[in-house]
């Protein structure tokens, strides 16, 4: 007898698919919370200057999630470049790793909202977090299962984990740094996030 | 002459493409319904932690919807994976599935805002039994029309037929249940659905 | 010299992928509009009955508004399954069709909320002429550019053709028909979407 | 030792995807900022008329974005025509593009509001130029890192350059013409985007 649970959630392009639909979304949901200001207090280009410059701080909170968005989506595609085939588990675990995402508008507002909270900092921090898991339990679990192709050398496999570890751990460090000040540990975050995203051709930089 | 009728509808890639859209969309709307609570009453950490305190509950019926949608997502996309070609039957089938999807954020903000009536718990069940009864028509159909790959087996379609008949039959008690209670009633069908996320090896729960 | 409008947006793929997108979010967003009741006014089952009730006829244009939509994907499509490839003139023709998606939302929304006016029953068909345009422009621009697969016979053209005339004309019959009344329109052009959607078996209807 | 960075990032059909997904959200979401009127001070088909003729002002800016992103959507397509393979830097490339559209909505919401005021029309063209940045930055990356294909000869090259660098230009001019006025910068604007959209087969202005 066929079990449904050994026959579903095969299928890798779909999975992909649904990934970079929420993936989209949710970039494009996070600066939808920035608001345009009010047009009655306006009364001249001054005025408008100045409302504009007040909604320059909401900036980075929003610019610091895209990163955050970027940087996953990176590694989620990295991941599926060494899959050759998927089951109803990997959906799962993916599933779950999207669930963590649409909590990240939530979470980026929350931050942008309270940003000299010490709380909604250790949100925004355990947001990632899950985020991490969910891609540490992804490869893990592919290895596990032998999803991998054959180009998925034991050196990938460690280049995965090595990077997952490292990363997580830096915004532990960063989290950790609200103990001062949030604002030190957004700045924290935000210079590790940008060294990920540029990744430059700098030996310590680039190991990280 | 040809129809139009019989011309129409038959891309698989592009039905796909459109249903991905709509879940990724449907699973990211279901968070944004979850608001940050308003800076002005918020005086320190233990404030804000209270404030946060008192929208958990608020992310059940969320976490609820959110593997509905996922286990449905699994669903349709276990059966393209038999299809061998599309029509525009077919087609109209799972885009009446889908305007089933669309209807998910409603059922599930108006539950979490009536989270203790029995009305809001009955239409949210009612929403998926429609879901249900889209991916049964869809397989019926499928069935019926011969679309199916030579993979599709008797087997494979009992498997298909059997997971949807008694996922609904246990929909529908756990939506009885709200005779005592609604939350029992959702407690129910959270484990259900766990149950059907993670799919433990044991014998009697993986045979649901 | 190369001229950028030479080798501009000629994938076909990505208009096919630009398109489920907007049609996606396009149908997620009607019911998005539909608002969970107030919870202060409630105070029992009966009063949430009541108040889901009122919301009902609001359901009336967000189904016609899926089904319109639901229609032109698959009329869409329909199209892509005979283009054998692109160039930048038949992508505008599919980015001004979008744009008129776009604005199905508004139009769907603003029906919902002055349903008894003839104002916004004119608005409800322009925008649903403005689709049927679209569709016609593309069709007739790919024949004319040769832009079709050896299967687009002149028998599958005029098939196109003739049913983006036909449903234009009864679609302008329908809104006619607000001379008498707005709702005589709604329920019409709701009985030919749904003649549409079901293609039934019947001869006179089959043909429509 | 494999380095992440040297393996992640590499698929450009997921950052097609990724993109379409964030385009399409993008197109639709500028008209969601269109509200139907307020159904309390109508009362009968005159008011309503009134109501949306005001709305109709409001429409410009929206057709102006619109055409933005169609422009920007085919520029973008036109070079992944070109590319015949990704990595990581490209990818960043593009997601920092796909961040400057995201911006898209609010700017357009920003110019819509303070439609006389120069420092909206700035903030608009600010938005612009960081679109024609990315996509410059992508072309001389893929250019610069041998990503393209064999088919992206020295003059397919230049037409990208010189499309960007007069494109950009002529916007630049546009927006310095709110000198006189910010309706005459939107004309200038609107009327260089439709020329674009339609590309009429006239010398002068096909050349642009």
């Amino acid at each position: 007898m066929i079990k449904y649970n050994a026959i579903a959630g095969r299928n890798l392009d779909r999975l992909a698919a649904l990934s970079d639909g929420v993936f989209a979304f949710a970039m494009t949901l996070l600066v939808l919370d920035l608001h345009v200001p009010e047009a009655v207090p306006i009364h001249g280009e001054r005025d408008l200057l100045r409302a504009l410059g007040a909604l320059a701080p909401r900036l980075v909170p929003y610019l610091m999630s895209f990163l955050t968005l970027g940087i996953f989506w990176v590694g989620q595609q990295t991941q599926f470049s060494y899959f050759a085939r998927g089951n109803r588990h990997l959906a799962w675990i993916h599933l779950a790793f999207l669930f963590a995402l649409t909590l990240m508008p939530f979470s980026t507002a929350f931050l942008a909202t309270f940003i000299t909270y010490r709380t909604a900092l250790v949100v925004y921090w355990l947001n990632i977090l899950l985020l991490g898991l969910g891609l540490y339990a992804s490869w893990a679990y592919a290895v596990h299962a032998r999803l991998l192709t054959a180009e998925a050398s034991p050196d990938v496999s460690r280049a995965m984990f090595r990077r997952i570890r490292l990363a997580q751990l830096l915004y532990a460090c960063g989290a950790a740094l609200c103990a001062f000040n949030t604002y030190v540990s957004i700045g924290f975050i935000v210079l590790l996030q940008l060294n990920y995203a540029l990744a430059p051709r700098i030996r310590f930089l680039y190991r990280l």
